[in-house]
């Protein structure tokens, strides 16, 4: 049995989860914020109880120091030594890493140069990478990338129709998000179905906060919603999805805004059903105001429903078919309103949906489709630690 | 039997098409080019036959002058006041037109405020309509807008889910292009098909050197591909159609080029199947360097067909169901091989078509389905100007 950890590092966080394996069980998991703030907070569970302290933290490393001596505090662990590797979630892999990798000085290297294309991300990912191989020297870490689970897309999905050169000087093309995700409920759809996932043709729904689509053929993501950025797709909790470009100017424009601004900030944050109800990018907040009246709050949910339908109908042309449809994080895996919305246009497909299944099914796994139904549905809560941790086994080289 | 004149005014060029009506039959057409420069092109058919003269035109009034004068002389009409109507081809009606208009002071008045909607095609239009007003003050003028067909389209699909402001303050929403063909193509289906529009699914794709894809519902449009501006949408020959807005503001630190230049020099002029090739815009050029095994002409072929594919494919899945495929403009009336390599994936559809109907057919109104196809399949040369004819019989409430 080893001991594993899975990292998701942030500017200002720290999220841990540590798993034996290859039980794939749950030991303690956790989460640091507001590091290098003013009354940073640690929690861990212990014994599935949530132990919360408040002090200031200074960096990643400090947090990870604290991390490994509250774990031996609590018996999780006898020794920082007892943990065989650490695996960590880095957001953009660009051309570089079509799988997970064990990081090297080299690797570490290429994530830092990765950074202009995920300016958010990989900076903090790479900190949490650097705190754990300074704190660890002497045990594999693993980096395991949110692209790297669409990097078999064919090259007619993932380049955009510019000018050749803004994808060979610029590397502006589709890398897509949330792959290990798609990755895990993709798998696990496949093993739910007994079937092969060689033969299978399953679209993939990671609708939360953030939300993509992807079209997996033979377990291979052949395209995804997400573009270059996370911006690209279906209306998210705060960012738009896909948009006319030259809005940009014309807004610009109006507003007095600079193009920087318009993304990252309008674009980015304060769009989406947030943008559009003017309430929350909550979608239960949206759906109760819905409920009361509130038309704009219906207007978001039906926009919601229609781009996931749209990308769920282009992804069936693009696969010739379909086999299954998968829901899952925050609002598929939660929202059985939705879920039956998105479901009702396809009944051209032999999609049918049994009520008795879908209403009420909240985070757990079932599926929802009926008997007759031509197109499985299955509700699978994803599992992305649970990846890291596999790939951190596999790429670590450690043996169960 | 009227006499209307159908105008396309561009900002150095007037097309036009005079018809007899109701009978739709063509008495001749032709063109002015270089308006404003030196050596203008005055172009007309007589007979069959083309006459082309080159001198200096000044400006849209002497263009319409001497379209009169040269139809006077040819025999075509006897007086200018022989004419009964004239319709104009105005791209942006923004909120303002849900169909054709009669042209008036106020009319006019609208149409300018909508430049900014579409800054090089709505002041041109508004020229060529005021240069024949001018001339022909005693007859009806109609705006028919390229937008008026998609004004049916739910606030679900035009709207994006950019803070709502965006729509209510500055206009930006999807109000799509190409309205006349696909309200012309969708018609012309349904009465090959001899059923009433009112109950068939349809998608209409204009696909010429712009084009754009629209799902019809009874008779309705209810979504399309172009948006805010025609940029958006399917890879179109200079176009880059969907992109992730946020390779914008990237773009332009790699570049140094302003928002404005890379959206309407690069995205829309040098992008598309020009930008990918590097070699050409023209869909036939691009076959032909493919089948001499440019691989980059071959990318530009299957990214073409695989963004049509997913518009086919999400507006299914809008109509909830497909009754037929419509094929229309340069590339739709004429290129087998892309009819027939977008079709490929709709099996799953019940969509088969026939190769010995789709290959070698050029512009002519075919079905390419098989007989036992669920899914009907036509081809359907667009007649943009008949339907300015007739509209200008109904909204200039000329008496047949």
């Amino acid at each position: 049995m080893k001991k594993i950890m899975a990292i998701n590092a942030g500017s200002s966080s720290l999220k841990f989860q540590l798993f034996e394996m290859p039980e794939e069980k749950v030991l303690t998991k956790g989460l640091v914020e507001r590091i290098g703030m003013k009354d940073s907070i640690f929690t861990i569970s212990v014994n599935g109880e949530k132990v919360t302290q408040t002090l200031d933290i200074k960096d990643h490393e400090q947090a990870v120091n604290m991390m490994l001596d509250e774990m031996k505090k609590h018996g999780i662990i006898n020794d920082i030594n007892d943990l065989d590797g650490t695996g960590h979630r880095v957001v953009q892999g660009g051309d570089l890493f079509p799988t997970s990798a064990l990081v090297t000085d080299e690797v570490e290297k290429q994530i830092e140069e990765l950074i202009e294309l995920a300016p958010l991300h990989n900076g903090p990912n790479l900190m949490g990478i650097q705190a754990f191989r300074k704190m660890l020297p002497n045990i594999p870490h693993v980096a395991v990338f949110d692209t790297s689970f669409h990097s078999t897309m064919p090259e007619s999905a993932f380049l955009y129709s510019t000018p050749y050169e803004y994808y060979t000087d610029y590397g502006i093309r589709k890398y897509g998000a949330h792959g290990t995700s798609h990755k895990y409920v993709s798998q696990r759809a496949a093993e739910l179905m007994e079937r092969p996932a060689e033969e299978l043709k399953i679209i993939t729904c990671h609708i939360g906060n953030g939300a993509s689509i992807t079209a997996v053929d033979g377990g291979k993501s052949v395209d995804t919603s997400m573009g270059f950025t996370p911006l690209a797709g279906v209306t998210m909790g705060t960012r738009t999805g896909d948009i006319d470009a030259a809005v940009i100017p014309f807004a610009m424009e109006k507003t007095g805004k600079s193009a920087e601004e318009i993304v990252m900030n309008v674009f980015n944050k304060q769009s989406g059903i947030l943008g559009i109800t003017g309430l929350s990018s909550d979608l239960r907040d949206v759906e109760e105001a819905a409920e009361a009246g509130n038309e704009r709050a219906q207007l978001a949910l039906d926009i919601y429903v229609d781009r996931i339908q749209k990308y769920i109908g282009q992804y069936t042309a693009v696969l010739k078919g379909l086999d299954a449809i998968v829901f899952t994080a925050g609002v598929g895996e939660n929202s059985d309103v939705t879920r039956a919305q998105v479901l009702d246009n396809f009944k051209y497909l032999g999609v049918e949906y049994d009520p008795s299944l879908n209403d009420g099914l909240r985070g757990k796994e079932a599926f929802i489709n009926t008997e007759d139904s031509k197109v499985k549905v299955i509700v699978i809560p994803t599992e992305e630690e649970v990846m890291i941790a596999r790939d951190t086994m596999e790429f670590g080289n450690i043996e169960a």
